[in-house]
């Protein structure tokens, strides 16, 4: 596949009493971006038209499709994939409203392990709504690692143009945190990561800050043990492994100081530990990357706006850097796979002998 | 005391081997800050000359006194309260640094406690040098509360000129925190900040937001039950009792949306999630307040930056608005006390029959 030819980029509705469809709909409201790609949002005509009647939307222009095999390219397509009646309550939870994100999801990433699409955008859903027998997971990145995972553990990584932070826990009760840390999943994260920052985000030797557990780090065991037991032998052994990683370092400071600047990216222990601070840095600009796994999965770092939904005021910013990021990764994986498809042979001679050449004719084995 | 009188400011020189000597010169180069306060610097002579060579500071004037019998106006006093030989190592942890620390610190705050100095800004201190048998306490914060508290709790606040963020845990290990909160202290913090906020900060009506603990405040019970078993409920009943509370706010969007302008103060469950965004809006200015207690005292947010001793580079930033708030706080104290010394007293009439006449020649009990 070349990379000229457009990304399909597959969006689902997410939680449709949100914002979702608003922050699309301004997203395609001018045709630049369909120059870059080919978006098909998978929802229904029906709710979306409610949504631009709702905002006084009237610019974007919609293809309705059956299916892939039928949408547009330099359109905005729409493949239906909800059969109820779905009614719209602005700003209102409901279980109607999470069974049609769940059914857009679902319908999404069947057509992106098929390669129908090529990259996946999901808007935010609500997860008490979206909550059932078939969707048990805390979010969509459980959601996804679990559908596509191929047995590959998921990496939630927060990102803007200059900062990446990536979590240890994620939808875990804080309560709980400290006991879901240890020594093996810090080093699993810090190679997925590690791969992640090469692959996806194009970075050639990635250098990954690790924050601690405890404030202050633990001082020195005063506030907790973890940095000594777990951390610091993860990290040492992680970088025995080739990984660039440092740490641990106490959060507070770490973004105070803005030494987050220095690295390409952070790995933090807990969610709000490292959303907290990526959050008030990056503003109405973060993107949600799920790293680690097959396929390639982005979206806003905001959730259903609930509160102002439906009134014309959430910002598109988030979707659209989410969208960019998206098929950013899309590209980067390509030219990281091409370029390490087909390695030249290593050629090892021994120097320490002045009466060897090197025999070139001669392939050695690969380990 | 009138407010003309200058403020005396008992300022402790922290660990001798960090950036403490450094920040207190700096913040006294020019004698403009001198016509607001008379500094003490409870220290010793000759590490501050080692210091001052060191940095190649040669402007600021000191004045050595014996004790606060002796100081004077105009100019930098230092209070000697090392008796011993302490040798500078710049940047390197050590026992006597500690140790000094520590005497500073007993001086300057029995020198408070007689009301001989005003209010006390103390330098950092480095926790593992300083602990000893006389002070087994994770800060300052729980060293003053025990030496100067009576009884009462003290509150950890941090502050800058737009926001206040106080913390309901502070130095506790990660794996602690859950169970340290609970709806008693939380309701007694939220008592502590609001009077706080209204003595300290002459703020008239403040607005407190209160963050959850858990990620997304707790997903309606999906990441944990403390939002709505413990923090709801505190929140509620100190809305009963006439503070203007609102939560529990999920951390990061709370700071993501800057929703944390909208109010006077932020009530943090524990160090992390309320320091390293703090940390990260505030930067330099940041100062540490001790609230709740009957004396005043303010420090810099930072810590002894050992990395960078001795090199000139530290900012007194921090410092300088420490100095600044501890008098600010003072005086608003001396309002706040002044305005509700000799209340009116209440008078109460029944409106409800019309042949009622209010009698001003009757005082009525209080309560």
């Amino acid at each position: 596949m070349s990379n000229n030819k457009k990304i399909r980029v597959g969006i689902t509705h997410g939680d449709t009493n949100g914002v979702g469809y608003e922050v699309i709909l301004k997203c395609f409201a001018s045709n630049d971006i369909l120059e870059l790609c080919t978006p098909i949002v998978y929802g229904s005509s029906k709710i979306l038209n409610y949504h631009k009647k709702a905002l006084g939307i009237t610019t974007t222009q919609i293809n309705v499709a059956r299916d892939v095999a039928h949408i547009r390219e330099g359109a905005l397509n729409l493949i239906e994939v909800i059969n109820d009646e779905v009614k719209v309550e602005l700003g209102q939870p409901g279980k109607q409203a999470g069974k049609a994100a769940f059914e857009a999801l679902e319908a999404a990433v069947s057509d992106l392990k098929r390669g129908d699409i090529d990259v996946l955008v999901t808007a935010p859903i609500n997860k008490d709504n979206i909550h059932s027998e078939e969707f048990n997971f805390p979010g969509h990145t459980e959601y996804l690692e679990a559908s596509t995972g191929d047995g590959e553990k998921a990496l939630m990584i927060l990102c803007n143009d200059t900062m990446r932070v990536a979590l240890v826990t994620t939808h875990v009760p804080l309560a709980k945190v400290a006991q879901a840390i240890n020594k093996e999943n810090i080093i699993q994260k810090l190679h997925t990561f590690n791969k992640s920052l090469m692959r996806d985000f194009g970075i050639q030797n990635p250098r990954i800050a690790v924050l601690s557990l405890n404030p202050h780090s633990g001082d020195n065991g005063l506030l907790g043990n973890e940095e000594k037991d777990i951390i610091a032998p993860a990290i040492q052994e992680a970088s025995d492994d080739h990984i660039m990683c440092f740490g641990p370092y106490a959060a507070d400071g770490f973004f105070g100081n803005n030494q987050y600047r220095r690295f390409d990216g952070v790995l933090a222990m807990y969610h709000d530990q490292g959303l907290a601070p990526f959050k008030t840095i990056a503003m109405n600009e973060g993107v949600n990357v799920t790293a680690g796994l097959p396929i390639v999965r982005t979206s806003p770092d905001h959730g259903t706006g609930y509160d102002i939904a439906g009134k014309g005021v959430a910002s598109e910013a988030s979707m659209r850097h989410a969208i960019f990021t998206a098929i950013d990764i899309y590209r980067n994986r390509q030219r990281y796979d091409d370029m390490y498809r087909n390695p030249l042979k290593k050629q090892y001679f021994d120097k320490g002998k002045d009466n060897v050449v090197l025999d070139l004719t001669k392939i050695e084995d690969e380990d």
